[in-house]
């Protein structure tokens, strides 16, 4: 039996799976962290494409009914709401509020271009 | 039947439900897009979240065994695969790269903190 287990983990550094390759000449902790942040990055990454969907579909919806391509009261109402579930969740209000501003920026950019606008220099 | 089914639908739209509170003002579609907005974004904060929780655990460790702060070549195959996930899944490749330095900036700035250096003025 303990032949079988040597045999099975003789590195045991390369059994954490990772984009990164053979990750024997990092400590195995960093490596199992960076697999999970690899995780959720790509998850994001997915999120985020679903949500340029919808924000595409809304782009088109305002360009149809001639509405503004910027709403501040909605943006309003939205950072207050993930600056709470950012307290709540453990994660810094500030960066909360910092990322919906990057997000918000690049969608109002695609509203422009689907307008037909001219955009910021 | 047809009674019940006119005193639950008064006012269909009422029916998406939304923080913004009564959505009566604004056409249908509009309301019902912002709602998966909304919910995407909800996601997207607890992700976060749980990313910081990694890194944090990452800046640990690498504080305690001296390691730097930023790794430029992690971060350059962190950005190659994040743009083939973007690609794949129908994100801008460009947004996927600036979203990934967007966020190693804030996690380097957490690192340096951790290690105790001075922070970039």
């Amino acid at each position: 039996m303990a032949v079988v287990l040597a045999v099975l983990d003789t590195s045991p550094r390369r059994t954490v799976s990772s984009y990164d390759g053979p990750v024997s000449d990092i400590p195995p902790d960093l490596a199992r962290l960076r697999s999970s942040i690899d995780n959720i990055d790509a998850a994001l990454v997915h999120l985020l494409a679903e949500r340029f969907k919808c924000t595409q579909a809304v782009g088109e919806l305002k360009a149809a009914e001639g509405l503004p391509p910027a709403d501040p009261e909605r943006e309003e109402r939205q950072v207050a709401r993930l600056r709470a579930l950012a307290h709540d969740s453990g994660l810094d209000p500030r960066f909360a509020e910092a990322f919906l501003g990057f997000i918000i920026a690049e969608v109002i950019h695609h509203h422009e271009r689907i307008a037909g606008r001219p955009e910021q220099p």
